[in-house]
């Protein structure tokens, strides 16, 4: 069992509690081109709601949409139970800096995880160990530099001659944190956002690009998770479309034991 | 050129403008088991949003959260536009009635879509014509007599007994508006949780469901669909899991000519 005190990535997304007003900073660990990475801003929100008094059950769904850029620094976050019901709970969290415009919306659902039925259609991709797999090097910014990814397809060849082959935005990878840190809801939201952009992959090169709007499921219970006791995870990442200046991406994030733990998809910006 | 005037789908979503207190008003031509259906409820948002004065730009992202039963009434819609900036716009929207709590939030993004580098990485999925295939006739609540379903897979057989097949809830089906309608960015919202229940697909019986969170992305923009001029998309659904009372969706629309208009996925509360 790993030990989750002073990690960096626990560190980067501590909050201060409030009544409706939480308070959270900006991480130079975590840090994106033009802003935190939006995995970790994702995970600051979902730990105010989890860390919340008001807040009973497990995340199920958690939508972030990137308003505006979040400068370094202290950001406050207007936290509201819009509406709860015996097994679930609706959230909505706005993040602003200095009393200025929302950066950054959030809504979330809590629930309790009531035994029921199940199945798990999606197939377990196939992968080679992790330990397999040299690490991804080529850090670009400071982000990249807290995890451990490992391709097992679509490796990132960005700014090499693009191939006659027609574009391909699929990924296939190990997602672990840099220093090993025990899988929770935390870092599982933080790693749905963890994918190099897809148009980066399609177009081999590095553009412009932002995400718009992020969506991530949660298919396991906390109790599940937990009992997973794992430090990585599997996951793929693809593209349907990428037209007129936006761009989707969905990602599977799996146990190594193959258990489907997360889905996610996004909406994002490129200039290409 | 089809008409659009006195659509019973336009009477359904039909808004009254505020400035940022909006009204609509459930249909009884869109009511599902325990309320309105809720694509009716999301294309109305949607329809208040396009119709704000304020609103620029084309729909890019819809999220519907789904919080509480919406009573056969008015209901009000507190229409925000939460951050603006260059070509992105960020909205929430919260439905209350008689000034009750929330019974859905959803946030939205519209956005200016400029010219770029397009690719379409999905493949159109292959189908019969429409015109051959039998509308599906069993219809159980009202909203479902509002449109023609031709399932090419995946054919409903809700009530027969489970075959030894493992289950599956893929369905690839033809979507029109019963009554002809061209479809614009309020017909692909409403189609985009018209697809049954996954759940029922896979167990092959109706259970206790309903929609949480639903979230819809627009691949093209309002001038792209317009020039389309369809009346009919071809769909495809699925399910990745079903596990713990909750289960997942996730769809993409397709126009005739195979440019893939809209993706959308949701979460849903099952009990069996």
């Amino acid at each position: 069992m790993l030990t989750r005190t002073s990690h960096l990535f626990d560190d980067a997304t501590r909050v201060t509690a409030g009544d409706s007003r939480w308070q959270g900073q900006t991480s130079e660990d975590y840090w994106a081109f033009v802003g935190p990475f939006g995995g970790a801003t994702a995970a600051t929100i979902l730990r105010a709601l989890i860390d919340h008094p008001q807040r009973s059950g497990d995340p199920l769904a958690l939508t972030v949409n990137y308003c505006a850029p979040i400068a370094e620094g202290t950001f406050d976050l207007d936290v509201r139970l819009v509406k709860a019901n015996r097994s679930t709970q609706h959230w909505s969290v706005e993040l602003t800096q200095g009393g200025a415009e929302v950066a950054t919306l959030a809504t979330a659902v809590f629930a309790e995880r009531r035994p029921s039925w199940s199945h798990q259609q999606a197939e377990f991709p196939k992968a080679a160990p992790f330990e397999q797999i040299v690490p991804y090097s080529r850090v670009a910014a400071s982000w990249v530099k807290q995890y451990d990814f490992r391709f097992v397809e679509g490796d990132p060849n960005f700014g090499g001659t693009p191939p006659a082959a027609p574009p391909n935005a699929f990924s296939k990878l190990w997602i672990g944190d840099r220093v090993p840190r025990k899988i929770d809801m935390l870092s599982l939201m933080a790693m749905s956002d963890a994918f190099f952009a897809r148009v980066f992959h399609a177009r081999r090169e590095l553009v412009p690009f932002g995400t718009v709007s992020l969506t991530t499921y949660f298919h396991a219970s906390a109790e599940d998770l937990a009992a997973e006791d794992i430090s990585r995870i599997l996951a793929v990442a693809d593209a349907k479309i990428f037209h007129k200046s936006y761009g989707d991406q969905n990602g599977e994030l799996w146990s190594p034991s193959g258990r489907l733990l997360a889905t996610t998809t996004q909406i994002a910006y490129f200039k290409a």
